[in-house]
This record gives C-alpha cells, sequence and structure tokens, in this order.
C-alpha cells in the first residue's frame, strides 16, 4: 500500500501542479508566478487535510512532493504550447488530481481510527481543496460551481471505496484504485456529456 | 455549561449549514454539491479556530455536528420551496449562527487561559469564517462588505460577555447567552433597519 | 537576532493591518469592519505558516502583534485623509511587509531544520499570505496576478538569503537584512518601472 500510496499522491500532486499553470494562462503571469500558483494548488488540498487531521503536512514530512510541484510546474509552463490548444485538459487533469488525492485521503483518515462521515468530508476536502485555492487565486469560478456534476462523482466514488474496504477482503490498494477510477470516470463523463443531476436534485430548479 | 454550549454549537452548526444552501440557490447546484457547502459553511469557522488554538478540531472529535450539518444541508434542499421566497432569512439565519459561534469561542478562548483580545478576535474569526468561506465558495461579496453593521455587534456582543463574565458572578452559561443576544439583536436590527455607523465612523466617508 | 526579528515582524504587522485599511476603501467599511480586515491581513501569512510547521501560533504566543495589529488600523482609519490620496502607498506598504515576513519565515522554517526548498516556499506563503486574504476579503484582484513582478522579487530575495546564509559568515540579521532589501527594492522598481518578466518567461504570451 505504501508504494501506491506514494506513486499515487507524487502523480497528483503533478497533475494539479499543472493544472495551476493552466488556470493561470489568463492572467499573463510570469514564470515565478505560475510556480506559486502550482504549487499551492498542488498541496493545498493535502495541507488542509493534514491538519484538520493533527498530523505533519505531507510535503513538510517530505519534500519530493514539493520538488515534484515545482518541476510539474516549470515543465508545464515550458511545454504550454503543447498543452494550451486545449483548455479541455485542464478538467481532465483536474478531475485526475481530485480522484486520487479523494481517495488517499479516506485511506489516511481511516488508518487514523476516524468514522466514514469523517473519511468522506475529509476526501472532498483534500479532493477540492488545491483546485478552489487555484480557482480563487486565478479569479475563476470556483469548479464546485460548475453546472456539471462535480462532488456527486466524488462522493460516489469514495461511497464505493469504503463499502469495498468495509465488506470485502480486497487489499486497500485496489479497493483505493476502484474507488479513484470511479471518481474519474464520473467526472470525465461529466465533462463530456455534460452530465447534469435530474431537475428534483438541483437547487432552484423552479426559478429559472 | 458543558450541555448549553453542546446545545448551542449544534444550533450554529445547523444554521450555518442552511445558509450556505441558500447561499448556493444562485448556482444551481446539485444536492451533493449543496451538501459540501453546507458542511464546509458549518463547520469552517470553528475549524479555522480550533487549528489556530492548536486543539482538536471539534467535528473529528465529535460526528456529530458533521451529521447535523450534514442532515440540515439535506433538509435545507429539500425544504428550499418553502424557505426560498426569502433571501432575507440568509442574514438572520446567518447573524443567529454568527452569534453562536463568537460567543462561544469567546468562552473556549479564556478556558486556554489566553487574554481577552486573543478572545475577541477568535470570537470573530469563528463567527465569520464559515460565512465568508460560504460567501467565497458561492461567489457572493462577502457579508463583512455589506454596508450594514456586521462586525460592529460582534465586537459589541462579545465586549458585553467579556465584561460580565470579567465583573459579576453570573454564569457563564447566562454571560454567553446575553453577549449572543446583543450579537444577534444588533445584527438584526442593522438587517430589518439598515443601521449603519455615522459618517466619521466610515472609510472613505467624503469621497464618494 | 531576536530583537531585530521581533522589531521587524512588528513592523511588518503594522505596515500589513494598514494596507487592510487601505484595501478596504472602496467598500465604505466602518471603523470595526476595517479592524478585522486589517488584523486579518496582518497576521493571515504568519498564521498559515505557524500552522503548517506546526509551532504556536506567533500571535497567541505572544499579544503584542495583536495589539499593534489593532492600534495600526485604527491609527490608519484616524489618518485616512493623510494617506488616502495615494493607492500607490498601498503597494510599496505590501511590499514592505512582504519583504520582512518573508525573510523572517525562511529564517524560522530554517531553524526548525527544514530544508531550503521548504524555507522558499514557506517565505512566499507567509509574504504573500496575508494579502491574498485582504484582497479576498475585499473583493479585489489578488496582488498575485499583477502584471508587475510580485512573485520573482520575493524568490530572488529570499534566495539570496539563504545563499548567504549557506556560504558566508554574515550575521542572520544581515543576511536577513541583505534579502529583505532585495525583495522590496525588486517589488519597489516593479510598482515605480511597471517590470515585467521578458515575453518568454510570460504564460500565454504569443496568443495576445
Amino acid at each position: 500500500m505504501t508504494d501506491f500510496s506514494y506513486l499515487a499522491a507524487l502523480l497528483a500532486t503533478v497533475t494539479f501542479s499543472i493544472t495551476g499553470v493552466l488556470a493561470a494562462r489568463a492572467t499573463r503571469m510570469d514564470l515565478f508566478g505560475v510556480v506559486v500558483v502550482g504549487v499551492v494548488t498542488a498541496v493545498g488540498g493535502g495541507t488542509v487535510r493534514d491538519i484538520i487531521l493533527d498530523v505533519p503536512v505531507f510535503w513538510i514530512a517530505d519534500t519530493s512532493y514539493l520538488h515534484a510541484a515545482i518541476a510539474a510546474a516549470i515543465a508545464g509552463f515550458v511545454l504550454q504550447d503543447l498543452i494550451s490548444k486545449r483548455y479541455q485538459w485542464l478538467l481532465y487533469l483536474d478531475a485526475l488530481g481530485v480522484a486520487l488525492f479523494a481517495t488517499l485521503a479516506v485511506v489516511k483518515t481511516l488508518s487514523l481510527g476516524l468514522d466514514y462521515a469523517h473519511a468522506a468530508v475529509m476526501g472532498v476536502i483534500t479532493g477540492i481543496g488545491g483546485g478552489i485555492v487555484r480557482d480563487l487565486l486565478t479569479a475563476r469560478p470556483t469548479l464546485i460551481m460548475s453546472r456539471d456534476l462535480y462532488a456527486t462523482p466524488i462522493l460516489l466514488g469514495v461511497g464505493a471505496q469504503m463499502l469495498l474496504l468495509a465488506n470485502t477482503d480486497l487489499d486497500t490498494a485496489v479497493a483505493t484504485l476502484l474507488g479513484g477510477v470511479i471518481v474519474f470516470s464520473g467526472r470525465a463523463a461529466a465533462i463530456r456529456f455534460h452530465l447534469q443531476m435530474p431537475d428534483f436534485l438541483l437547487l432552484g430548479g423552479r426559478e429559472q
């Protein structure tokens, strides 16, 4: 599990850092500003998670995450022409980062002996925390306000992950990976097909 | 005191969670998104308080707050037609949550042996923290920017509460309740009558 | 070093608190609201730093910072006519606060045995954290989105500071002061001459 978690967390860090670069494009920020936004986006959600759980902040305990975030932001900057054509990349990369961070937060929270409600909330906060900081820093509407499904795939995925962990003999890594696949698939489908909840599950449906 | 605090904190949690639902109405968010905004609004201020005070985060130590916030957000969603007519409800519920969270934060801060300046600041941060997160998440102007009195009733109420605690034999619960009544009454009067400070206590008065 | 740090941190606190007052001018906030914004701006960055480093929050451990922030916000309010003519003051005061907070955070981070990447990140977060909270609270575009150099002078200054600390026998206070002078000078030059990075170091350069 440790190796899997470690690689997944590094991948999530890299992914989120690049979404920071992409989100900053509208602001004509310079290289150093981009690195700052990339790093804060990459480590923001996990930092909030660790502080609330009162465990050492992950990138303080292990600088690798910081190096990965910085390198990814620089790479994103250098390769901007390659990735700039497609704003959609931001959304899909965000979905991947969200899936990884959310399911890993569930594992971390449960390993501290906390309960499923805690784990679900920490999954959501960790998954979307960095992205929200990114959107606020670059003055974009936060993704949680998007009309496409956003919180729903996260809750479905971590819900499935927790059901598997509680009721089956599946290895933690496998259950976590399956949960992450559900989060990512759900969110990717929402982006691709503009999936929305049926009207009766939408706020303010009848007024607009 | 413990029972009183506990009930008051649960009531504040429920109240703030519903303000999150009301604030989210403009964004056509779905049920799960609404629950996320409700929970973050409900626990945001107290989370910041506990982290700064370096004590266990209240909803990690006791899941009841989380369950209350989730249930309140769902109830707010289901009953949206009942409460949707009146945007004013958001303001009054916010005032109630602010009054409860602010005065409870004063009690908690003083019980740790910190001083009155600390308690006043923690009262304000706890009172308005969740609401600010709510307003940022739903892209609304933060209530602290409202022209009606907002910080002033909080400071008057917690000031009165601390004067009573320091100079009288009143039970902590009674002094706290009185402080809370002052916060709520002051804020409610500000909402109802658009109370503003006299011009010489307003920034930039002469320019506009 | 201790006396130097202490005075520098108090000066940074006062400076940042006044920038909060200046930023709030557009909102016609009242005196108490202004004090809240001033205090949160003044202590915001350092609070995030201390929480991430898991050390006692500086203004909880020593109330002087709180008193300084409150007094500075009130003074800024009273003297608003004197300082209101020049919006530029906000930028230069912000630059001074950023320089002090960033270089002090480097000293604090290294003194805990963490490495240079940590120190650089903590320098940036501490330097700009309060200003970002100020800009969000008063609904202004965050300074990090400004087209003039912002993160760059911070990273150059703390980079120079860390080089001096690692490779010379300079007193910590002297190296820190030199680093701070570089941060402030760089940022002041960026404000005065609208310095920007050359095009190849700007995001999205070719599209606009």
